[in-house]
């Protein structure tokens, strides 16, 4: 197996915007596509499509470019998007209720199955199908339904706590949409949603390009 | 003025979270702090810091570290993030209902003055205060009120043609929460933001994980 810290995160990104674009490929009946035009649709250039995927082995044909369907599944594989994964939200506030009706994420076989709250007001009632549990509740929820990652959308000073009881009901693999640093073991996994981030880098370019 | 093409976005990302948790020092009544001390509470190294503050000039004191209050005013200068900055929303589904609530924009400048969506039901509702347009409005609510970032959270297939229409009412900055690709004039900035990608690089790191 190939040591994943190798690679870069930017590198996987990429991966998946290419099974985005091969997958709309795929649904127009397109069988195959030459390396300039996925780029294009991509945006970006051949030569770094070649260069991610030769991280995990040898794909397309000189003269010919990628078949669709076979390069799809290959990065699926390799993204581990080729299972459905069970997702679990601590935090059922206006994005919280927003992400468990959040369609793209089913489409792409993340299924959210639980979600937890701390307002007693919350408790037992339903959002897109799917009932509020008490934080109480996690640990045997997270264990019964077999869920894999936790999506954290709590407010910001909730969002440590929410983590540590992920990690205590044995979750590696958390989605967290608070803007705060969050600490965890070294064998969990974190990737940070920040909204306010990147519109600092916008409003950065914005300002930066006053003066050209 | 420094040209911001030289200038990784990434350092202008970690720009916002050194001003994010320089913030929280202030409200805390600290007035120094060492750059170690800063460093891990922004999960980077000192050199890191001292690197993206070096784009812009002399920070820090030897021996001493950052003067708090002095080192969030320029950061937040070289930012744009000294002014309020406002929004307009197309889109007022389930995700942009919970964007218009989002209490962390205005906490921080960003403030939504209008929402457009095309579905007659909609039109002439509010969410938090801020009235929903038809998309014709547009041109003439973003004149009229100073709007300066289109914020996109329409379903894919629409997400360019909203675009298009922001840049035609003289938008040059856009955050787009549709996952597309969209293609823009050159003198338009884009930032996405996108769940699934994200997701997609955690289970990559879970799949990859299990073989350790």
């Amino acid at each position: 197996m190939l040591d994943s810290l190798k690679i870069p995160t930017i590198a996987i990104s990429r991966l998946s915007v290419y099974a985005r674009h091969l997958a709309l490929l795929e649904g127009n009946g397109e069988e195959v596509i030459s390396s300039g035009g996925l780029a294009d649709m991509c945006g970006v250039n051949p030569a770094q499509i070649r260069k991610d995927l030769a991280y995990f082995g040898e794909f397309g044909v000189r003269g010919v470019g990628y078949y669709v369907k076979e390069l799809l599944f290959e990065i699926r594989k390799i993204l581990g998007a080729d299972k459905e994964w069970r997702l679990g939200l601590v935090g059922v506030g206006n994005l919280g209720s927003a992400l468990l009706r959040h369609a793209p994420f089913s489409d792409r076989g993340y299924i959210f199955v639980a979600a937890f709250d701390k307002k007693p007001g919350r408790i037992g009632k339903k959002v897109n199908g799917i009932p509020i549990e008490p934080l109480e509740a996690m640990n045997h929820v997270i264990q019964e339904k077999g869920i894999e990652i936790g999506v954290i959308a709590v407010k910001p000073d909730l969002a440590q706590s929410a983590a540590d009881m992920l990690v205590r009901a044995g979750i590696a693999g958390i989605l967290n949409f608070a803007p705060v640093q969050i600490q965890r073991p070294s064998h969990v996994c974190i990737e940070n949603v920040d909204f306010s981030l990147k519109l600092d880098v916008l409003c950065y370019r914005l300002t930066s390009d006053v003066g050209r």
